[in-house]
């Protein structure tokens, strides 16, 4: 971020130094650090998982306090660096790891003050997110960032489909509580009704509701039959968005040939296949 | 939809002005409007959903019976006055929209007549669906549309397709009823096995009725291997679709041929396909 | 099928008239049999469904036996008929639907000689398979041929999956009957295990066989994971088929211009889009 | 394998003829050779899956022990001559049929040291993975390797998506243990309650932990609803795939360069792409 900067002012080598092990991954220790990094943070969401199992979390609770403050020390210390080595803190702070990064550590510290148990484990669970850095890893992103793209050209698209789904639920929602309301406690009201309409609808099905009167055994057969062709459409859309993308990428360049004009020729093409002049070497990165 | 006939007689300012508010989005009062009854829509439905649970339904039975009979009264008035606006009432009466605003009304008007509570919910839940007019706000009707166009070009695709998987549930849930029958109480006749069978070949699987003899078993896995193949057909269809839509919006441009002024021209084409006259040189960005 | 003969013979005038009625949907008398006969398999379906539910069966057994006769006796007749009014009536009882008509008349026949009463109901699911019938009824048909090819043309690949998966599940079952054998009742054996494997991989995911060792849920939750993007091979192979097949229907035709022998024209094109030159009347059926 | 170096030494004739008959189809004796072993394969699969149920296991567990020694003499005496009649018998050993090969001999072996009934299934189950040696046989694996070919171009799309799943599968998790935790025994601990989102996200649901709470209730249907759109993403990634694959087969022709010799020609295109000469005229049936 800061680095575009660079221009404008002398750079500090030690802040240099510092970000290039801490922020980059081109490096030997730049890369043991990350590495060692990810160990500590899936080592400490494992240290919450664990604390939340009944029997482990009264046998070792004092190993598990003793791991914890040392995680947050830890994440603490990494954090202040951070600040440190970026030249514009605040950036770095606002953007959506440095939020991470922070939430990382203020839950234990905030337990010291809020002492409820059951504030404890509502804090302890943002730190989760931290696991979330390990994307900053490997060039995974740039596959990554094809799916992010993929979504984002059929955001509008599936949110429309997503309202139409979550309204059709609440009409048979609304529906089975009629239909089975008075002789299934199951279907005691209509949030519940809905909540049985979107595990049905989803294919989810867990069975925790179930229809017993044969008119709502039958609506159900129906919308199970319906959410079987609607399943389709949100496969469809972000399928029709990845062979868009696919194409652009494999297929074709955007050069055209230099004699003739023409266009659409692929990538590894040397000579236009309209004329038979050669091409310009592509670039391709 | 009166506005076609525009030419034909002085437009009344006073309805225009209404209908520029009720009807359209466009004018700030018009969108103010428009998101206001929005929001009272979403809160009568959240009510008739919180009166059906049995708890919250005993201690604020009076508080719901009067914002019901609010609710109403505002989309009585606003019914009124939709009909009052348009040139042509009878013509918006009779609309999808127009139906709808209609039966959000009624229910609580019969519900005096007939005092039968069982009654009363039947007709409560139809006004559910006023949420529909939600859809009228905002562009995101344009990308809905495509999807329903995507759907309307399967359409007869999915209805063949969702008849065979209805026929294959008969046979199916026949030779589970033959298999189970005896042994199983759950498979106790054909239409309880039919409706087993849909709840397996759509992978919903509640586990209300499952199998318990191995020849049971054996078929049930085969049921479900084939539902996974069989699952793969109606969003191949669908996707096939959303791509030859997607393809229509991309693969051709936008050009109208300067001599016959008709579009739709692929990109690698020089003459105009209507015509024979040339084209432009496509311009890609 | 006999009508290719035509030539070589004189038509018998009252064969071609039945044959008109009960083989085509062509004339309006040939359509009204077509429906009154779709009616009466319909209910012939539905009364062996009813009088398979306990209650039913015993208050109205005798009127289910008339029933069940009076269809059997139309179907044996409509049977005789068709063999009668086809030329070649050996080629007709060969056919698909022409055994399916057998077997639609002889279980009732066959109930009179084997007296137990399970071996009725085995015979009678048989008839539900008339039903079938339907397909011949409408132009669905073509649309219907077009899924048929597309998973004819996906068939090697689906298979081959298919095994893959089969494979996979016993694996899956074997490693859980291991995992969870010894403490949980529902894992007793290899073959149970290897249902509940078919039962999570393909999402139905009844629960009636669920793991509860926490390495057997660790499995499961992998097998969960991976069933996700397996789940996405077959639909990715049936959604290829159906967009090549979409492809060749509309977008373009196999004409070359006359001209410059060009191909690669829309349907909708008059003018060869390469040289300019007028294009042959698209031949469309 | 060892075929390459043919003309580097003189074939053995007995190894030649065993080799033909134990590891090549292409003769009728090498075929009869495979579906025997086939038959034999399944055969002890199914022995094992027998044996593992209670009560067969009991009334015949002599006539399993005989079957599974009979069996494993055999897969010896197999690998034995595989290992005879490669003239590399190394390179074999380490292929990854050949360690299957000799996996499916050693657990028998190995009962007689460790005579724990527990290690004796462990080690079995191994044994079916022999199965996998059917693909060997026919064509099928031509397609097969089309499926292979397509996962593996999505190979890193398909991780970071799974990666994304299960961080959101941990967060869920521990948000459904804060708000169900206290009330509901099911969700005791977060990493079950992490197991819960995977069975719901994943669309299996199981319904062996469900939650009670209205909020849990409402987060399980925000969390379905929402794999209901994620669903769409390993589908849309492995169908682009599929289409670029099954492009490649039908959009360019078998044509080779008569100049260059190079392959993979567009059906347009009229001048090789890698050389500039004139092609002939593609050929289209």
């Amino acid at each position: 971020m800061a680095t575009k900067k660079k221009s404008q002012f002398k750079p500090d080598p030690k802040k240099e130094w510092l970000h290039e092990i801490i922020f980059e991954a081109d490096t030997r220790i730049g890369r043991i650090f990350d590495i060692v990094l990810l160990i500590i943070i899936a080592a400490s969401v494992i240290v919450v998982a664990l604390e939340s199992m009944e029997n482990l979390h009264i046998r070792f609770s004092k190993l598990f306090l003793i791991l914890e403050w040392t995680f947050t020390i830890i994440f603490t210390l990494e954090y202040a660096l951070r600040l440190y080595c970026v030249y514009e803190p605040w950036k770095y702070a606002k953007s959506f790891f440095g939020i991470i990064d922070l939430l990382a550590t203020l839950p234990t510290y905030l337990s010291l003050v809020f002492t409820g148990s059951h504030y404890f484990l509502v804090i302890r669970v943002l730190r989760l997110m931290r696991i979330f850095r390990i994307f900053k890893l490997g060039h995974f992103m740039k596959e990554g960032f094809i799916i992010v793209e993929a979504l984002k050209a059929s955001r509008i698209k599936i949110t429309v489909f997503l309202i139409f789904v979550i309204l059709m639920t609440i009409i048979i929602g609304s529906l089975m509580y009629l239909l089975e309301g008075g002789q299934n406690p199951s279907f005691s009201s209509i949030p519940r009704s809905v909540y049985w309409a979107i595990v049905t609808l989803t294919t989810v099905g867990y069975g925790d509701i179930t229809p017993v009167t044969p008119l709502g055994q039958l609506l159900s057969a129906v919308v199970m039959i319906m959410g079987y062709a609607i399943l389709a459409v949100p496969t469809g859309i972000v399928s029709a968005e990845f062979i868009q993308k696919n194409k652009k990428v494999y297929s074709t360049n955007t050069q055209a040939c230099r004699f003739c004009g023409r266009e659409g020729h692929d990538n590894n093409a040397q000579y236009c296949k309209f004329c038979g002049n050669i091409l310009n070497e592509p670039e391709v990165d």
